[in-house]
């Protein structure tokens, strides 16, 4: 489990670099093909196409929540004046037109289906930040603790009923299909984070890896998947199609996470947002966490007693924080969140070949899976 | 403001009997017609139609939060036996069903979207008790209280994304309408909260009944509007159809809020199911409460310096209550709030003649109304 270098799909280098059946992903690279769309070009392009709908929609809720909405987005500061702010990466959105032009739909025509599951991304954040008290996201403090729990609540609510009400007012054939999907996709996620909740709870020594790699599907996969079906489903894919593109998604979408998880750990805070070991302060369960704790090393024990240590003790929480990342990294937690992070993206390169055969209209849904996999920390 | 009986729309006579345009409704028995169905029996044969589905639906959700809905909805107990405990009185999907068969609709169409509406309801109340840091609901202690702030506000978000699904899986061509409308209405719904808990920030001076009667129409009437509302689209009503009946909930809704209102402050525990006096112990701004403090009588100035005490001091919460509600009372605000909801009935009347201008037709939607608002306490 911990062994980074005899993976299925594909192994990690010292160098972080991530080699998937023989190609290798480095940062800054174009996708494994070697030719095709830029994912960087993609995310742009998305952001353009699909955040005017995104700010007119916002622009509808009323009053007291659209200042919250705009806040969360980074699009006002807290006082309501205009913020060039980023509202993220845009991934989830550049996966549906993506995945629309894939299977030979117009990515312009899914515009309204891109936005829905970007709301909805975004109602999830809001209520999650609540639930599990974060306070900073995107650089700048998360929403409760400028307005409040209930505005915070209330607009998470407000949104996903934004997202519903775009899919329930586009023309477009496949919107129904879309909306239904997509509200199944919301109870998974609620499944997920209740989940990752219930987990937290416990004692680090009460979690499998399994459990919090099915939490990490709810809680993450299931969107990227959701995004990648919708866009199949205003493609006017067959379900199958459909099905497979949503697998392809939610395994690339676990590669995601275990990234993710690991720039929790080892990531520039400049880059994420974060206080350095912030995971590690907060005694979080992360996976490359949970899987060192599996492995039956020393570093493993060690691991353990440093998160059963209540925070506030002797030893300040950096010190503490970097002393569990040694942990973490000693007992192969680094190595087997990269090596799986690997052999998940090669599992949803197979799901997008059995969707997509033609590697040429595949190009851009693999540039983004891999672009969000070789994040650079 | 606070005159009793000089009311345009009706009067409210001493025994608590409501007058509207001449017609006298009286507790226990049938609408104003004199004829046409009970609403207790649309109340009884909408439970038969709508619970089978609904509880279809919830078993739907994934285990963990299908057993929070199932505590709410009075089926389960904390520990997931069954219970045969009531889930409301369903005057929501009474709404939606009597609207379609008004319109000369089929009322079995309609009930997935009854459903939703109900589904919608609770999630709003699940959120709600979280914020409101409400303890008791139907005689029971709130989800949050008992399974925590994130599993109800979880459970809430996957009933919201539960209606929604059940509209866009319904085949009937008003679905989209009604999904984009329900949609809409949340927003609604959250804007009305938002204001809600404004105002319970706010001094008692420093609210008016303007205000308390603009956040009541977002926060309820929106809801029933909006059940009279889908009824009609389900019919393949005209939209100024659909207008007025939803202005026709509305205007019931409103009644039956300060209906609500009266009964919170002067109602029987054992049929509320709150503590008596709760809402004046909690120092709620409710419109009987508003409407006494702007009376400018001396009564007003008493219960504005009762407000104003801090609980906890050397009278008793229930000695504290007693002299409020009686301050109310001697201000006017339960003679105005008793003409007002006669003055809302008899708009809301008004707006129901103009969708169904056919008594007979209109006849059940009526019952419903006044059903509401002739609720003994």
């Amino acid at each position: 489990m911990t062994d980074a270098t005899t993976d299925t799909a594909g192994t990690v280098d010292t160098a972080g670099t991530v080699h998937v059946e023989g190609r290798i992903l480095e940062p800054g690279r174009p996708g494994g093909t070697g030719e095709g769309p830029e994912a960087a070009d993609i995310l742009a392009s998305t952001r353009k196409l699909v955040d005017p709908e995104l700010r007119r929609a916002i622009e509808t809720l009323p009053g007291s929540l659209r200042r919250v909405a705009l806040y969360h987005f980074g699009w006002e500061y807290a006082d309501g004046t205009p913020a060039a702010g980023s509202a993220g990466k845009a991934i989830r959105p550049a996966l549906v037109l993506t995945a629309a032009r894939a299977l030979g739909g117009d990515p312009a025509g899914a515009v309204r289906a891109a936005a829905a599951v970007e709301l909805v991304h975004n109602f999830t954040l809001l209520h999650d930040d609540v639930m599990d008290r974060d306070t900073t996201r995107r650089h700048r403090p998360t929403a409760w603790t400028v307005f409040g729990d209930a505005d915070a609540i209330l607009t998470g609510d407000a949104l996903q009923a934004l997202a519903q009400r775009m899919l329930a007012e586009d023309p477009h054939p496949g919107a129904p299909a879309a909306a239904a999907r997509l509200a199944g996709c919301v109870m998974e996620l609620c499944a997920g984070q209740h989940a990752d909740c219930a987990l937290e709870r416990r004692g680090p020594d009460e979690v499998t890896l399994d459990e919090c790699l099915a939490t990490a599907e709810a809680k993450t996969g299931a969107l990227l998947g959701c995004a990648c079906a919708l866009g199949a489903v205003y493609a006017g894919a067959e379900l199958d199609e459909v099905d497979s593109l949503d697998g392809f998604g939610r395994e690339a979408g676990l590669a995601f996470q275990l990234i993710d998880d690991v720039i929790g750990i080892w990531g520039d805070p400049h880059r994420t947002g974060k206080p350095a070991g912030a995971d590690l302060a907060a005694r979080k369960k992360s996976l490359p966490v949970v899987a060192a704790l599996a492995s039956g090393t020393p570093a493993a024990a060690e691991l353990a007693e440093l998160y059963d240590r209540p925070p506030g003790g002797t030893e300040s929480a950096p010190e503490h924080a970097a002393r569990a990342a040694l942990a973490v990294e000693r007992a192969g937690g680094r190595d087997w969140a990269q090596a799986h992070a690997a052999d998940r993206m090669s599992r949803a390169i197979g799901q997008l070949a059995v969707a997509v055969p033609d590697p040429e209209a595949a190009g851009g849904l693999l540039a983004l899976a891999e672009f969000v996999t070789r994040r650079t920390y």
